[in-house]
């Protein structure tokens, strides 16, 4: 019953891609365990070298012969300004004498540095005959799409409202994943502002299947099999679900990470742009709380990334949740730990209930 | 196939309600021809007087021997500071002077008088043996829930999280308004803040489900069969459509505010606490989009929604969008201007399809 143009065109069994994580959650051994369960693993590879992609690529298809995907973030331009810097670290310096860390990064990004990593991870999913790839933050080029399109390459787009998912069909893009405000994880509008951008996969779904001809993938909040035959019934051709996969046994989140998703409430996530720079939905801490009075004087991303980068690592190695970025969406009391063969099962089998 | 414990309970052939919109949108003929047409027509009490609601029920009596129900907003203490109002007044005497009137009110609201006039709007629903009573902004007392179900009147609770669902079960009410962050017009939160009570209905709706043994009664963004469908598959029992019916020609609505809803794209809506006090949803205008730098300064419900009546009522007589309360939900494109027959009868073939 979930068989259609886009599930063959992924060559899947079930229309369900698992949403790709960024920062070490989609390691080889959760994209691989998808594939090999009847859904599309996507590598989330926004913060990997090239040569860490070619890496991780190569270990998925050690571990399954069948489809897979990477996800890449498009870069923007970004302005360093050296006092903005300053303030940020100024603000950043109180949690990290909390962490008991005195690390400032000595080394910032560049937006020349970023433009050539992002050129070079194409090449290597070009290399590497990668069959799908997602896009966020952005849209490729028209000469990155033609280059993608002339392999056969499937390329799917992120968007958070009609215009920007106009805009992926118009590039000539095969899918557009339509992002809910339920959605954790980083906002994707690219177009829109940020402000106008969370509108709910209630009324996202319909508008935006009634405006692009492209095959609609929903994404935000979905958990479970009502999720998935809900979005279908919007219009909706599959599904992304990014949370439900992050607790999930394969999944290489951190054990801090996934017990604040299982221990939460469906009120407990916020948006903060303090871990990064860029907004993001996920369990409220000590850091996001604090830092809410501080949101207008933070540098863009990736340089606010770059700069709590120590922050972060620290409040995990010292296994606090209080100072680590805890994605989630906007449905946290419907995940469990179970292994990813135990959730698609799941899924398509409450999928199948006739309410 | 759409049966189920509360459409028998409600006496309705669909389980569709009209959403009690205040401010002259819910008349007679409008409330009268959705329960003339299977489903459940709701009077907006909310700015009602006492005998205003009489009145308004009568005339609904008139048009229909079908169920109906009444909304009452659930008053809460508020305080009425001198220096606040004066700041308030001074702010928006320059919309004032725009709109070239120039009267700030003089009759300021109390909140005796505005608990008395809500023990005699009971009293009105009482005398007049209005089946259904449902109630936003808070849950009655106890008192006031065992006279209504001494008499079998269904009472249905408004909630936006899982804790506001529980706390209306545990008051003995019989079913739950779902509120999702797609939802027009203003927020029913009462326990849960308002920035943590902004969940959008793919969340909500299951969460709820989870959690309670009553109906879940799903709104927000809910436009046409799709909408059905999906909140069916996603546990809610019912679903709650105010913008779709606002802009039906039965609808007391404001010609400008149709307009605005049908001319409107889907990133058009924006939380405003402008116009009352409470945050509330609606498509963007001058009014709400310039008062954004004031919102720590505003009034509390109903302070600031008395200092802007004679803006709103101005506004509304020149025909001039810009400084009107333009509620919608998030799903504007999806709205059509038609008759509640229409509507009705689509949403019903549109929600049977099988897709």
């Amino acid at each position: 019953m979930f068989t259609n143009e886009i599930t063959k065109r992924l060559k899947i069994d079930y229309p369900i891609i698992q949403a790709p994580m960024a920062g070490g959650i989609t390691t080889a051994k959760l994209v691989a365990a998808v594939s090999n369960n009847g859904a599309l693993g996507m590598i989330g590879a926004g913060y990997l070298s090239p040569a860490q992609l070619r890496e991780q690529i190569r270990e998925v298809k050690e571990l399954t012969s069948n489809a897979f995907g990477v996800n890449l973030f498009v870069p923007s331009e970004f302005k360093m300004v050296d006092e903005e810097i300053e303030k940020a670290n100024n603000i950043l310096n109180t949690f990290r004498s909390q962490l008991q860390i005195d690390k400032e990064p000595s080394i910032l990004p560049s937006a020349e540095k970023t433009f050539q990593a992002y050129e070079e991870q194409i090449q290597v999913i070009l290399e590497e005959k990668v069959p799908i790839c997602s896009f966020t933050f952005g849209v490729p080029s028209i000469e990155i799409i033609s280059q993608l399109k002339e392999r056969g390459i499937i390329l799917i787009g992120t968007a958070t409202t009609v215009v920007e998912a106009q805009a992926v069909e118009n590039l000539g893009m095969d899918a557009v994943v339509v992002q809910g405000s339920e959605a954790g994880g980083h906002r994707g509008n690219f177009i829109s502002l940020h402000e106008d951008s969370l509108i709910g996969l209630m009324s996202l779904i319909p508008q935006v299947s009634d405006h692009v001809s492209i095959s609609v993938i929903a994404a935000g909040g979905i958990m479970d099999g009502r999720g998935l035959s809900a979005s279908l019934k919007l219009g909706a051709k599959a599904v992304q679900m990014g949370t439900a996969f992050l607790t999930c046994v394969e999944s290489g989140a951190h054990a801090v990470h996934k017990e604040a998703i299982l221990n939460a409430k469906d009120e407990d996530t916020m948006l903060t742009n303090a871990f990064s720079g860029k907004w993001a939905r996920g369990i409220s801490n000590k850091f996001t709380i604090e830092m809410q009075k501080y949101n207008s004087d933070i540098p863009n991303f990736p340089v606010q990334n770059t700069l709590t980068q120590s922050i972060r690592k620290a409040s995990a190695a010292q296994n606090n949740k209080e100072y680590m970025s805890l994605w989630s969406g906007q449905s946290p009391t419907l995940a469990r730990n179970e292994t990813v063969e135990e959730l698609i099962n799941r899924v398509i089998v409450e999928a199948n209930i006739n309410y």
